[in-house]
């Protein structure tokens, strides 16, 4: 016959799959000797089994109760006998750690005789309370009778003894409830509650196991993608009780302290009482320090286990324990989960101790952790002076972590207005969200709610988004209509300002200054990413188009620039009315030069007679070619000269590494003012132009009044004239924006087609360049430009660009006199530069991946409209697993770069390859870099470190992957 | 030492490589016994070395004097002999015929003795004749001299002699113009004109050679994809003179009629003239039939000849001849290629007359062909009438096939307006075009240039385009300025009616009448393509979405309808309100149905006082479902009744044959106003509620006219009471359509994104479908609906609305007591589909490659910008081969398409997979779909006689690969 029970004497660490997580580490602890309750474990095959056929194997109570009176003897106890009864618990435990997903029944064993011998042990009233504890769980876990209905009950009992807490009432008032309970059963279900307690048994596990099919256990799974086949063990344990006196006593120990990870035991503990008493908070319990003195023995007992089990399971623990008349028993132990700076603490100290590796270090030490450590905090300072000026408003769960402060909105749409519209800093609080918030948690600063927990809508967008979230902050009262939320007496409104911190949970009216962290004073942290370093076969590289973005990230470790997107230069006020007369004059010099061009073979082969008609529109042409030619290439050359400031100051930056630097890449429309605002503004200005009086009078809106300034000063101050003056200019401006708007400008006139269309724009940036690399060379600086062209899709495009931009860089380092190095390459953005890597090798000595494109053009998603349009929605339902502009999809885009990577190295086997998209943080998308072969990743500077301990991870886990990291 | 030469006699067909096309030619016929003058070819390798090195092979010129001396004595002259001369030419000829492209010259061997024996044996007007044309062909082709100085020194002759013809002048100017020529000659190269014949020879040789690498012959390879490696060889040939008299002659013939294809000997002759007499028209050449009488010997020769010829290479000829006294020399042969009605019959004659295999037969029709058969062609009667009224205009160059009737523009800006704006057919008139008026050909139903061969700018764009074109009419004299153009006194302007054949190259003033052709007519077409059927293995379905297409696809052959839009029915005028009134209330409905199921979640946990509270705001909720359940789920319904009765018609029209039905694809937007449109009319109404009489009095334009008669119903003829009313509309319809606008509508909520989101329209159409289905098949009609999902890219979205689909198929089935036998599949057109193309063929039982979006999303390309942006740019300049929007891109699309096949049929070896793109009627693309194993193409209903031959030709290509045709 199967063997379907276990004895935590039979089992080990091992045997997760079979006895689920919690029944495997009773049953190690037992092995190794510890002190655990006495008890047995149902497999989760049973569970499988009897989930999908209501009914349990046979023989298998046969095998529970030998297993049982094994209990028995070990407890000294006998289940269901009135003299000294055994009393035992049923809780799940699956393979998979699911805490609060599925159900546990307590104090099974008490009937109306046994409870008095309880009470006898123990007292009269724990005895009571014990027993209408049991019957209301049972009542709900097992009978599914509303929890409600026994509290109401409860409540009643309370009133009619004027009783505030559950801990006022009696022991005969709990007697009257555990019968008014008994009746309540009776009326639910329509019989007796059980006194047999082998059936209390049955049942118990029966519903434990279908709690791995209820509701909530089934959407995380579904949530946290765990399969639904595994099932879950019932772990059946003798109950021992704290609350038998002063010898007597329930606690939580951490091994390492959780708060400094310094090599302590750090926890609660609090004397004669119940593990619920804890959670009533009715006494304070002591720190698990002051047993030293008060409870030496039980310290010492308690330190002795806590040095046994680290050292076996060479992981600091987190310790449930209880102590029953000077017995001390090991009821759970656990990996703590310490935050981050202890985590770091403890696994430095853990290696000096030679308990673990570094490696094992490193895979204890999640990227999340170093996160934390960098990410915005609030300057203790001003948190500090925040609370003593009773700006404390509420602590609420710590959704997303990350501190955030802003103006509060309590509307999406709002929100969203001021976020992106006003450009200021938004704080968006809400009851709950939903997808229909989606367009305001985008352009927020960070979110409150009042309702909902870690996986709430709220939680999990942000936590996506990477915005700070405080969620289910219950202690707020949010008046939508009032556009205002209080707590307690205070009142925070609409446009007040508002800071909240992700990771504390912490809420505080007012503002509080935020500060980024200080790299260079974390020590440990660094330590430990020189480890990281060590291990590592990806280089980490940093996105930065400014010097002082180079600088940090070379502070971060970064081993050089992997996209340095020179048209960000662009944008920059005082150049931003040059690149507009440049990308005005464009494409009217290119038209006008083709027409010379067309008309210089007429005039060739012409006869003199008509020589002499062509001549005369040659002298036209010729003289629109000058005009345009100076706004076009005289424009060009100012923004060059800029540029070459630019470059010179990040060259030099990052002298001794390479720095990428990719030439101009957005639709030129992106540079001009929005269509739709010209379009209303010539419209105002038509009707205006008839009657300018009526318009002066009429312009309240503050748009309006802009533009009749503008009008002001085109007219020197006459406004009639002035509408008369911008009015055909605005038509001009109009006309030029809408020739170069396109339907999806995602997949039009950019990045290399606009050097292929405007060659002297890309030759004017490759001049600034090689001027700038020639004049640092000359300095003794060394420079390691690579030059690298956007959205290739075509091989013959690269070969086009290529043999210009050579020819031009030649031409400067003649000029200039100096050779500089430099490589050339591409952006692989589009599925079909992957699909013909091999091709496009031949002309690139680099890839580097945009997996922004890529995965826009892969899975055919716009950036722009799909994360509220449908994408998160996607996500929400389980149609896609992660947000695929996070985290690479492996199954399409990340097939497309293996396919390029293999490709591309077949005929250039040195190419070197990285990653240049927002992915280059991610550490499930760095993985994948790792595993198809890239040479580095490069991401923004704050995620440098993260992406050292992240490629580090990469590299550890193929090696080791026993280690493999939770 | 290596064989440089080859004459006639030692050649044959099958040495193209080595000889060229006309070498090989001529080989072939001598080494057959035809009466070919004698001569011999200098090797294509002979080119290639003496275009890198500048010099002959060592020996080379040897082997030429031993070979001309062979010509000599079979001749009967003797080159340069003062009494009896040898005449030859030189001429090029490639492996792969360039014609026009390289050079030729004639009559060498004359210098001023010779001159005097050819007029002894001829006349002296002749010999002097061919003495000047040899003095200036020889000093344009081999020196580079200006021929137009030539000309200029021809035409003063004229003029002193009041000559009007070139044939005006006697041997007595003509010795003159010789002189003059050879003055012309000494003084541009500085030497005389050699009398030494050999030196003439050597010096054309070398001429020919170099023309290989004229800039004409280059551009012309480039255009063609011949590879410019390959070298012309060097003809020497001895010259035959047709004009010797009454039984000397020159002509062309056919073996076959050319305009019926009927096995007759068809052409032209001219006795006593040489070739360019014909050219001169100064005479009317006979038809070859008339031969027969007036020539008996002659016409017997030339038939025996032809029918000979036609034997050996089974395939109609085009043969080039001669008589010269009495004697008929054979110039040259080649394939005929015949119009497309005489190639069909000449197809079909040949296999009856055993001459071929149907399999040959069919692979000497080209996709052309087919087209040309059935492209739209002017009504006959009514261009008759049109010639009679005196409309025909001019006859220009026949570059893009298919007769087009429209206004007259004259700028590609107004071509644009009138074609996209107003929706009227637009003819675009030009000098000539250049990529800048391409976004007004993509506008124009067809184009008429005055400049410009078959090569130029408007050729190839309207001919990849699709659109017909009449190019280089040099007749008209076009006048931007004016708007006009004149063609002698005759004048057309803007604005007024042109219609144009491109097939023909007929222009003719005021409008013509274009007719479908007559499948149902064209019989022999019929026979031909009933074998095509025999031979393919792809199938060949239609893209149909009316009943009257799917009539018109199956009278064409279509097997099946491979893509029903179903939304097309969504844009008739009588739907589309409520389609809008559908699309404006479906985000709503979305939201207040989820923030109900929220609430009721809510109230279920609720204590019953604050369930008190939820009550109202639950009512409330219940109260505007029920209103936008009436706009949305109303609409829908309406809709899906309107749908249920097309899905009726499309179905019973194909009873028998599969009709894919493609559920909901574009954007919702798509069915709004536009955006812009509002805009402005939001931001007039505005500025007019102040003062409605002021905007009265400026309403002049059109648009504003139409904005007031708008107010007015809405005002019952009040216009400031409409404007108060329409203003909050419009207000409210320009947030709705604002809300549904997208950065990149084509990467974004559409297709099965949009089933997902909005299930409900999806479930409506299945309905629809079902219903129809279910109808039709209890009145006996055998119905195969096949339901496609568009734009999945995750199986998991396939999975999703499969399961919600069948089920709504399942209850309309039950509910009509029928049981439909149907298809669920999918649309490939994201590269991630094709890349995972085995997951989602666990979900899909077929596939259709929607190309169009595949080349979107694989190349990055916007189909809505890219081809006036750069695309076009791209192909003129080489970058990409073809405009993938019509030719699919093979090595990528075709790679990723060839990918999924192969993944897909790995799960399910039995999917049916096809194309249904815009590329499924272009050849090169239906060869492709052929090679990967697809089991059919649909295109448009008129492009199915095309696909059904060219799928023929891809089976046929690779059985057959000796008969590649050319």
């Amino acid at each position: 016959m199967p063997k379907h029970v276990y004895l935590f004497e039979e089992g080990n660490a091992s045997m997760r799959d079979l006895l689920g997580g919690k029944g495997a580490g009773l049953a190690e602890m037992t092995r190794l000797g510890f002190a655990v309750p006495p008890g047995f474990t149902i497999t989760t095959k049973v569970c499988n089994a009897y989930n999908k056929s209501g009914r349990f194997p046979p023989g298998m109570w046969k095998q529970v109760d030998a297993a049982l009176s094994q209990v028995e003897s070990k407890g000294g106890r006998r289940f269901g006998d009135p003299a000294n009864p055994l009393l035992v618990s049923v809780r799940s435990g699956a393979k998979i750690s699911m805490p609060g997903m599925m159900d546990t029944v307590l104090n099974i064993g008490l009937n109306d005789s046994t409870v008095e011998a309880l009470a006898q042990m123990s007292n009269e009233r724990f005895a009571w309370d014990t027993y209408r504890r049991l019957v209301s769980m049972y009542g709900r876990i097992v009978k599914e009778i509303d929890g409600r209905k026994f509290e109401a009950t409860l409540d009643r009992h309370k009133e009619k003894s004027a009783a505030r807490k559950d801990t006022d009432l009696g022991p005969g008032e709990l007697k009257a409830v555990v019968a008014d309970f008994k009746d309540l059963y009776r009326h639910e279900v329509g019989e007796e509650f059980p006194s047999d307690v082998k059936q209390q048994l049955r049942e118990s596990v029966a519903a434990v196991f279908r709690s791995w099919n209820g509701k909530r256990a089934v959407d995380y799974r579904t949530f946290n993608k765990i399969p639904h086949t595994l099932g879950t063990a019932a772990n059946t344990q003798m109950m021992v009780f704290g609350n038998m006196g002063p010898d007597s006593g329930t606690g939580v120990a951490f091994t390492r302290n959780q708060v400094t990870g310094a090599k302590e035991l750090y926890g609660e503990y609090l004397p004669n009482a119940q593990g619920e008493d804890v959670v009533a908070g009715i006494r304070t319990p002591m720190k698990i320090a002051e047993l030293r003195g008060s409870y030496p023995e039980i310290y010492a007992d308690l330190s002795r286990v806590a040095e046994r089990l680290e050292n076996h399971f060479r992981e600091a623990q987190d310790i449930e324990f209880t102590v029953e008349r000077g017995k001390l028993w090991i009821l759970q132990t656990r990996a703590a989960k310490p935050p981050a700076r202890a985590a770091v603490r403890i696994a430095l100290d853990m290696v000096r101790e030679r308990l673990v590796t570094k490696q094992e270090a490193l895979l204890r030490i999640k990227p999340d952790h170093v996160i934390q450590l960098l990410l915005p905090q609030f300057d203790e300072a001003a948190k500090a002076e925040a609370r003593r000026a009773g700006l404390f408003l509420a602590k609420g769960l710590n959704a997303s972590p990350g501190a955030a402060m802003g103006v509060v909105a309590f509307d999406p749409d709002e929100a969203e207005r001021i976020g992106r519209d006003e450009a200021k800093p938004v704080i968006l609080v809400r009851l709950e969200t939903s997808p229909d918030d989606v367009h305001g948690i985008l352009h927020s600063k960070g979110v409150l709610t009042a309702r909902g927990g870690a996986t709430s809508h709220a939680a999990v967008v942000t936590r996506g988004l990477g915005i700070p979230c405080v969620a289910g902050c219950e202690a707020i009262q949010v008046d939508y209509d009032a556009a205002e939320f209080r707590v307690g007496d205070k009142v925070v409104r609409r446009g007040e300002h508002l800071a909240i911190d992700g990771s504390t949970g912490e809420v505080f009216a007012g503002a509080i200054r935020t500060i980024a962290p200080d790299f260079e004073r974390e020590a440990e942290l660094q330590t430990l990413l020189g480890w990281a370093d060590e291990e590592r076969a990806l280089q980490v590289w940093a996105n930065a188009d400014y010097p002082r973005d180079a600088a940090r990230a070379r502070k971060f470790g970064a081993q050089g620039i992997g996209l340095d997107r020179t048209e960000h230069m662009f944008m920059e006020t005082d150049r931003l009315p040059i690149v507009q007369e440049m990308i005005l004059a464009a494409p009217e010099y290119r038209k006008v030069k083709r027409q010379r061009g067309a008309l210089a073979s007429q005039f060739e082969a012409a006869t003199s007679d008509r020589r002499r008609d062509l001549e005369g529109r040659l002298a036209e042409l010729d003289s629109r070619l000058e005009d345009l030619s100076r706004r076009y290439l005289g424009s060009l050359d100012r923004i060059g000269q800029m540029q070459r400031d630019d470059f010179v100051g990040i060259l030099r930056e990052m002298a001794g590494l390479p720095v990428i630097i990719r030439l101009i890449d957005p639709p030129l429309h992106e540079f001009l003012p929005r269509y739709e605002t010209l379009l209303v503004q010539v419209t105002k200005l038509r009707i205006a132009r008839g009657d300018p009086e009526a318009f002066v009078r009429a312009a309240t809106a503050e748009e309006d009044r802009a533009l009749l300034a503008e009008a002001r000063k085109v007219g020197g101050s006459d406004v009639a004239r002035g509408i008369q003056a911008l009015l055909p200019r605005k038509e001009r401006l109009l006309e030029a924006v809408k020739l170069s708007r396109e339907a999806n400008p995602m997949l039009g006139l950019r990045g290399c087609r606009l050097g292929i269309m405007f060659p002297e724009i890309t030759r004017m940036q490759v001049r600034a360049i090689f001027e700038a690399a020639c004049r640092l060379q000359r300095e003794g600086v060394d420079v390691r430009p690579e030059i690298m062209i956007p959205l290739v899709g075509l091989a013959e495009e690269l070969r086009v660009e290529r043999e210009a931009l050579e020819a031009e860089a030649k031409s400067v380092m003649e000029r200039e006199g100096v050779s500089v190095a430099y490589k050339f390459g591409t952006m692989i953005e589009i599925p079909r530069a992957a699909l013909v890597a091999d091709e496009i090798a031949r002309h690139a000595e680099f890839f580097s991946f945009g997996t922004n494109d890529l995965t826009q053009t892969t899975m055919g998603y716009s950036r722009d409209d799909a994360e509220p349009k449908f994408l998160l929605d996607y996500i929400e339902e389980g149609i896609l697993p992660n947000n695929p502009f996070q985290t690479i999809d492996r199954k399409g885009v990340g097939q497309l770069m293996r396919m390029c990577v293999q490709r591309g190295r077949k005929v250039r086997p040195n190419l070197e390859i990285g990653i240049c998209g927002e992915h280059g943080g991610d550490p499930a998308s760095i993985d994948l870099c790792h595993e198809i072969g890239l040479n580095y990743v490069s991401c923004s500077p704050f995620r440098v470190p993260v992406a050292r301990l992240a490629a580090a991870h990469a590299t550890l886990r193929r090696k080791m992957p026993a280690s493999e990291d939770g």
